[in-house]
């Protein structure tokens, strides 16, 4: 029998919806890939009672219980509290927490204000999870016949935290491993592709096939469970083989985060570099490539010519295209790409020229309407989407079609 | 009596960590401004027997449940079913929501699939949500003293159909008001405004105050509830002045979601343009700019100088300097703003110069050094940062103190 794990996040914030509760998504990557299942999140409040009978209903359901967040400093952190009166702990003073503490205000340069005191008391007997990246210590026990860890809220201390201090602690539990591999689809709908998969899905059972679909991309999750992680591959290949071949070049990787990610690992291999001319997507292409490290060694730069100027005094794109065609147009998408190409001195140039919302342009042109250029050596293509409406979704769709444009150059597929 | 709601996010790509549960986020912002409180939020998997546990666990609690998740056209989604089974109801065919979702197929240029059709079976008696954002329509229908709604899980949809079909369906519930006002804080850490507040917050009641600590941000909430939102407003007021008092220009304004969106109100209150030289924040300040719905009217767009050579070339940064100081260094930050000034015409212009990360670059210079500048009519001025580590974290941090100088200089703050 494989373990189980809930997630129960602490905080009025999230009750309140100033965030998204992003930590439970990064633990349940994190316990999948040990075996653990996850059931069930939830999401209290700052709140001793409902607290309470949160952790009252989850430890009937589950082998292990992981919190989120109320360990910090202020006043309405209080699960250390309520998760040691139910399990019958006593709250004990950790001093190495303190000088910790001390220690990253200092590398901050800020004072360690008093109200940070409280953060140092952990249940008895309890594995103390040091915070490297934070104040606020974590900590495991085990009581009852249950597994209970307490990880800070923030999500960068929770995740480094997880990954340094909670799954040492839990890789001693799990039988068998889950692996799961992930296809990307680009240029197909879910409902599509779900329609082609239904009835192979419903006969599967391990592996077992899960379609997933994301503004603008669709994924493909096979999750199988065996004794080893060899074994567990073995079982996902053939399943990989024949998705492959029912949805061909539609499908631009696997076990990658975006398509920019194959787009960064495609220009490497080529030994080719790249670089951006953006105006309805304003610097995301350029922000997409460069959030991943390395990106330095093929992105030379981008001009957001946002203005209508700025295409002609800084991409030379010519002032009679921009006047005649106007500016979201195939032969201006076409001179920025060639522009951004000459002017930034990179192998290829992609181009974004379009109307975001949420009005239409000048020139009537619908929200959703762009153009992506990609320029090359060999010439220069163009591709015109009716991208749908809302601006964030006008934005991620030209963005996408972009780098697809250069994953499909670079991998010598048509465009 | 306020109604409390509870939520339950259906889909086992919540418990695999596929996407975090924003859709939760949203509605607890939206039903808090209807005073409706939310006490728990739930994820299960598409498992009709989990789904169910969670469902009598919830009707128990609140007297409004909201589902979201489960609707769509693929095998796995069985919301409905175990909603009607739980509140025994059956479900009935709807004619008019095969219609729209015809009509929405037609508008992307997609046939509509057979396997769409379970879609449009909705318990008995259930008051339709139509869906004009995709293919699920929602619900709503009151059983056994519960009010229970489900809404698509794409957070678009989910989105659109609260706003439109969920809220007006709701109102008339509520009794009384739950007004919030959030002040946006930046320059100071959590538990250093917090100490500043701790006694006040444990002091209030109604309104209440609540810190929040987002990366490289915080924000105070104050949260009032009263028969109208006027008195609500007027319970606020003096709160707000007592903080504003306490913390000065730190606030950098009040419901806002961003310091750029405070930037863009600034800019066009003073009719001044900006534009932008990004190293390493790569596009990153561009993006933020551009994300907001009439930018274009401030922003006339911006350089992404990854490459060395590009800052020459593209921004005229003297080889000399680069040679002599490095591409991270106080003078080529000067050079790079002040180019983008000239280069993109604009009134005033920021620029980043920086080391992200994972790895310090070829001068030694340490990850998170950044060195951010604004020219302006008046001069230049330089912000030297250490931004601590992580790539994402220094980026970010950098975005944000360009988006500071922009705000202090037009406010007319010290720099």
């Amino acid at each position: 029998m494989p373990y189980t794990a809930e997630l129960i996040a602490v905080g009025t914030e999230l009750l309140l919806g100033n965030i998204a509760n992003t930590d439970a998504q990064m633990l349940s990557k994190g316990l999948s890939a040990l075996g653990i299942h996850v059931y069930y999140h939830t999401v209290v409040g700052d709140n001793p009672e409902r607290l309470r009978a949160a952790v009252e209903i989850a430890r009937r359901r589950a082998d292990i219980l992981i919190t989120t967040g109320g360990l910090g400093p202020t006043c309405d952190d209080l699960t250390k509290t309520v998760l040691a009166q139910c399990f019958g702990k006593e709250l004990v003073y950790n001093s190495e927490a303190e000088e910790r503490c001390r220690a990253f205000f200092q590398s901050i340069g800020r004072e360690m204000t008093d109200n940070n005191h409280q953060q140092f008391y952990l249940p008895e007997g309890a594995t103390v999870f040091q915070n490297d990246w934070g104040t606020a210590p974590g900590c495991g026990f085990e009581a009852e016949g249950v597994r209970v860890l307490m990880l800070p809220g923030p999500p960068r201390e929770c995740t480094a935290m997880f990954q340094h201090r909670a799954v040492p602690y839990l890789q001693g539990l799990s039988d068998g491993v889950i692996v799961s591999r992930t296809l990307k689809l680009f240029g197909i709908g879910e409902s599509g592709m779900e329609s082609l998969l239904r009835e192979k899905m419903n006969a599967m059972h391990n592996p077992t096939l899960a379609p997933y679909a994301k503004e603008g991309e669709c994924e493909l999750r096979i999750t199988a469970k065996a004794e080893s992680e060899s074994a567990a591959r073995a079982l996902i290949a053939p399943v990989e083989e024949e998705l492959r071949a029912l949805f061909g070049d539609k499908i631009y990787g696997a076990d990658l985060s975006s398509l920019e990610e194959a787009v960064l690992a495609l220009l490497k291999e080529k030994g080719l570099t790249m670089g951006s001319a953006e105006s309805c997507t304003g610097g995301l292409i350029a922000k997409r490539i460069t959030d991943l490290p390395g990106s330095s060694a093929v992105f030379r730069g981008g001009v957001v010519s946002y203005a209508t100027q700025v295409k002609h005094t800084v991409l030379g794109v010519p002032e009679e295209l921009l006047e005649q065609y106007g500016a979201v147009s195939e032969p201006v998408a076409r001179a920025m790409a060639e522009g951004a190409r000459r002017v930034l001195g990179c192998d290829l140039a992609v181009s974004t020229t379009g109307v975001a919302g949420p009005d239409s342009d000048e020139r009537g042109n619908p929200v959703g309407l762009v153009y992506v250029a990609l320029a090359t050596s060999e010439g220069t293509h163009v591709r015109k989407l009716h991208a749908g409406t809302g601006r964030e979704r006008v934005r991620t769709a030209a963005a996408h079609n972009a780098f697809d444009l250069v994953r499909r150059y670079c991998a010598g597929l048509a465009l």
